[in-house]
């Protein structure tokens, strides 16, 4: 093609500056209150917003990273509340251990019973989920209504999810729904606030597959 | 499905959610530099993020929104960066006009020739792009090294963009690429600082195809 040789090349290693952006992080974040085991998803979401503040408001539940780890060594699938959030997450580590990223918030079943109903689609394609998915990891980076939907579920013993990602952004229930997360005792990782987002969602679950890669 | 009837339903307006969240960030934001045509843009990046710090650092060349709505309104197509980008951009208003909205990063061409240079396919993509999307409005909100070339061939007179949203996020290069950006007299939107990212990427650009739509 043409493209390939109009221009002289200019050398950038990717991965330099992904090792580069780490150092900077540790460096900058300082003393902070994670865990070993949970500073790889603090760091990675600081990475994906450069947001070191947006990074501290993360929650852990105490077997969050675990159970992470265990539902990807699995093979659950991961569940994404917004195609946004399926298609940043990195599939190869999932696969390899037989899970897949999933989305159903456009799904024509989907799509038409959340107007049959006066609902949002986000709600709808969680009770799909449910049914579909079982032991999933759930990544909700964008919709208050799926979080509150899952939580709900949850309470009434018809969700068991290996665990929730739940960060939505916003300013309608965002919050709210988080606040109401944390006080599952089930597996989760939300955090404090309005913000959150797609790639707040993305680098959790990413950085919790390369946890699950390590162990061999 | 089984999903349709098990639940009983929880109505939420998704228009209602939308509604009252701008009047927060109207309500909450006061007084802003911006311009009445600029200000859907910060409204809705401000939406996406929840972060008004980020909001504020927007910053718009003259003729930025003109000439957005008019590359919509042309048909032009919205080159993103990245897949997050390109799932996230509403395409129906884009297509109502004659456009689409594209990827290059993951042609099999653009990694093949990134791995013979040794060099980041976030750049060989722009160079594909300018080859193959003539006056197109580029939305890059991760990849600094594709900004830093867009920006170079622009110089070098090898692209006419038609605007370019340059809002990567991150520690090596992002905010360094978006000085340079808002030292072009050519119509582009960024911000200043690290953070940004593929939804501020997103909400800058749907902002601009609803306000092409909505000039009938």
């Amino acid at each position: 093609m043409d493209f390939k040789t109009e221009f002289k090349p200019l050398t950038v290693q990717p991965q330099e500056i992904e090792e580069r952006s780490f150092e900077m992080i540790t460096e900058e974040l300082g003393e902070h209150p994670f865990t070993e085991e949970q500073y790889p998803v603090v760091q990675r979401v600081i990475h994906a917003s450069a947001d070191f503040e947006l990074g501290r408001s993360l929650v852990f539940h105490r077997d969050a990273i675990t159970a992470g780890i265990k539902a990807i060594r699995e093979g659950r699938p991961v569940v994404a509340d917004v195609q946004m959030v399926q298609v940043g997450i990195s599939k190869p580590r999932i696969a390899k251990f037989g899970g897949d990223v999933r989305v159903y918030i456009s799904d024509p079943d989907v799509m038409e019973e959340a107007k049959r109903l006066n609902t949002t689609r986000a709600i709808i394609s969680i009770r799909k989920a449910i049914l579909e998915a079982e032991g999933a990891i759930y990544a909700i980076g964008n919709a208050p209504t799926a979080l509150l939907e899952l939580i709900r579920l949850v309470k009434e013993g018809a969700a068991k999810p290996g665990l929730i990602v739940g960060v939505p952004v916003g300013f309608v229930s965002a919050a709210e729904s988080k606040e109401e997360l944390a006080k599952l005792d089930i597996p989760f990782i939300t955090n404090i606030g309005r913000k959150g987002g797609s790639p707040v969602a993305v680098a959790t679950v990413n950085a919790i597959s390369l946890m699950a890669e390590r162990l061999g």
